[in-house]
């Protein structure tokens, strides 16, 4: 199998965690991609994913499976099934939503990057940044009133949250998200001591 | 059950649509929702979703259920599982890569309409209007290009593109689809039988 992949993206590096988890990290060639709106890539538009995001994995027999959370279903499917996420039962659906939370809170820091990195400085809405910080601050919230989900056997939630934890310190570095939120703080500093979780830190 | 809802909203329109073919309409009270970037609801945030998004499934118990995916699967499940989700094998796969491409075709084209008519117009940039249409568009040819999809029975990835067809007509009626895809218009008109999709478009 293989990865489209590129060390600074979120998403792919949940998939990387995940893949290392499972044990299924030596089936996996990463293959590194960029992939910045305003670049257009025609190839991998018609070829790997319309929508131009990373990651997605190419399986053997040339199909593709995307996005991240898909990838890590499957991951998880190939691993035997129930590791990171509960095979049943109202457990599951917590999970999953929780998890895609994390996947909004990941979309909403990035549309927040986009806008103050990528977007011309004339251009740019502070309403907008506003909103979309608002919805990832809101979703930590989440996290640090339900510490269960923080302590619990690993899972595609905590993974979820350490990502976005992750992608916090790696761009919005002044945020202040470790005063904010002590529960995270330390969960993030026990997770840290995983070696998917450090190996996948974000280049700084 | 509780849905929040819209009838403006693709997302929430699909998880009707499922929920009418699942036969399960009748088990749904939809709660009036509205939710707009930098329009704050607190409430909202703290008991329903951090993301602020549409749609929600509140279920009896008072636990949500987010996002339209994990709500349509969650759907299916109630009714026997299998039903508009293939339960396993590649196909399965298959199904939820081209759901999420069509889930990220209405993300960028919300983001289009978001950057279009809610962003004050000195501060919108084409760069980013063109990116993430094309991104919707090569999602569009993606499907043109595999008709199978189209012709199969019903399935999620079936409510994917019409929600994304209904949405373009909805907020970009001039944008030329059914000229640049015949197949999907054809697909467009014989959906459009089915009184779950007729009932569910967009208010003009």
């Amino acid at each position: 199998m293989k990865l489209t992949f590129s060390p600074s993206s979120p998403f792919a590096r949940k998939v990387r965690i995940a893949a290392i988890e499972l044990g299924l990290i030596d089936k996996i060639e990463f293959v590194p991609t960029t992939a910045t709106p305003g670049t257009y890539n025609e190839d991998y538009s018609q070829k790997i994913n319309p929508l131009r995001k990373l990651p997605a994995l190419i399986l053997d027999d040339g199909s593709t499976i995307v996005d991240s959370y898909v990838i890590v279903e499957y991951l998880d499917e190939l691993a035997g099934g129930g590791k990171l996420i509960p095979a049943s039962g109202a457990k599951k659906w917590q999970v999953k939503t929780d998890h895609c939370i994390t996947q909004g809170m990941l979309d909403a820091m990035l549309l927040c990057r986009y806008e103050k990195m990528l977007r011309p400085e004339q251009f740019r809405w502070q309403t907008w940044i506003d909103d979309q910080w608002d919805r990832a601050w809101h979703g930590f919230q989440r996290f640090e009133a339900h510490p269960d989900v923080l302590t619990r056997p690993l899972d595609i939630v905590q993974i979820g949250i350490i990502c976005a934890l992750g992608y916090a310190d790696f761009r919005f570095a002044d945020c202040g998200w470790r005063k904010a939120f002590p529960k995270l703080a330390a969960f993030n500093e026990k997770m840290m001591q995983r070696d998917s979780v450090k190996i996948s830190v974000p280049p700084i």
